[in-house]
């Protein structure tokens, strides 16, 4: 039984993005899988890291927040909420995240989920990276809305290809944890479809959760092309 | 007299990214400027997007957020702490960002202050972004530090081009709303680096802050080159 943590961010309860995220739940589970549900914005989960989140830290002359982080989460001395997302991530097969695209990246509440979350020790460190890193084995899932039309992105549009402006989401976050990342679903010019284009993206939607086991994977880099020092090994550099 | 905006997030105050904001203050108010420093952490500002941010939408059936922005920058019903900082930002010649780089990208409290500030109807809109958006004329500069080295970085290093990793907030963001984006200051390394090496490195961005007139800019589209509904005018298809 796979296990999948949905974790979703959005302002208005009744939108769109946050009808795909109880789609996706109902498909999940109709497909057999364990799932959870981490909603940013109905806990109020604090985005801002700060020395708050590591009991005694709060004394300290001078704050590392990453040395704080492997120190705490070693010592059990993290604050709670994030005990609590780390575990449920640490617990899925498969991490969904779910949220309206704000200025090419996640709203700051989730902005502040991984900030606060994604440990190092745990999640990364030293030279376990990409397919190194500590989350290898496990996958995870851009589903997203924005305003824009698909004829915006790609080499010669206007924005650029959107995988690009995702890069540090795509590559340097969840890739970079080690996550095998699915190509993403995006669903465009959502705030300004009709109400029966609505219906049908969400149809496309709930196609794809239905299919997500047999989704594109994203190509990521491998530290076997590099060496200790992180330079790329010669054979690379003449390619 | 030039005015800048030094927009300063780091949860450390004895950090040398904060070393820099200071650093930057005194330079710029030697060269003659008027200087304003928004300090993220020390204002504790709200970086949560909700309709808590217009007064009269907490009882909106439904939040649309960019809609609200606009009626509320109209009818000045904005929360207050985000008055202050788009006041601030029109104020300003050049808004200077400061932060340690979080996962490729500005830590929550920074994301949360563009989500919030950062307004549909003064600063962007409709056709009017990039090279025709609402902060056309003025400069950004990012300043930055992060725990990576330069040869981590380029085309065929681990990470690839920083510049491509930080697309959503240069292109994505600064670039977006009209700002000349000047070439960013990297303090690399700079948690693993000597007492020294940091002394010098605060040389060099005290020498970068003093030749910021004369700072490289990143290039950006122009909607010159696109058709009111932003395909590609032809020329460009082929080239």
């Amino acid at each position: 039984m796979k296990r999948v943590l949905i974790v979703h961010a959005h302002p208005e309860p009744r939108s769109f993005t946050s009808s795909m995220k109880g789609e996706a739940t109902r498909v999940f589970e109709a497909l057999g899988c364990e799932v959870r549900v981490s909603d940013l914005y109905a806990k109020q989960f604090n985005p801002v890291a700060s020395a708050a989140d590591f009991a005694g830290a709060e004394g300290r002359d001078y704050l590392v927040y990453a040395k704080e982080q492997r120190a705490a989460y070693a010592g059990g001395t993290l604050a709670d909420d994030i005990k609590e997302e780390v575990e449920s991530v640490l617990w899925a097969d498969l991490v969904v995240l779910n949220f309206p695209i704000f200025w090419f990246s996640v709203p700051a509440i989730m902005k502040g989920w991984i900030d606060r979350v994604f440990l190092s020790g745990p999640f990364y460190g030293g030279l376990r990276f990409y397919d190194k890193g500590g989350l290898t084995g496990k996958r995870a899932w851009i589903t997203t809305t924005l305003g824009g039309q698909p004829h915006m992105f790609g080499e010669r549009a206007v924005h650029g290809q959107i995988e690009l402006m995702l890069s540090h989401l795509i590559r340097g976050t969840l890739g970079y944890v080690g996550f095998t990342v699915l190509e993403p679903f995006f669903g465009y010019h959502v705030p300004y479809i009709s109400e029966d284009d609505r219906i049908a993206l969400l149809a496309r939607f709930r196609n794809a959760v239905q299919q997500w086991e047999r989704r594109e994977v994203l190509e990521m880099p491998s530290l076997d092309n590099f060496d200790q020092r992180l330079y790329p090994l010669s054979s690379l550099q003449t390619s």
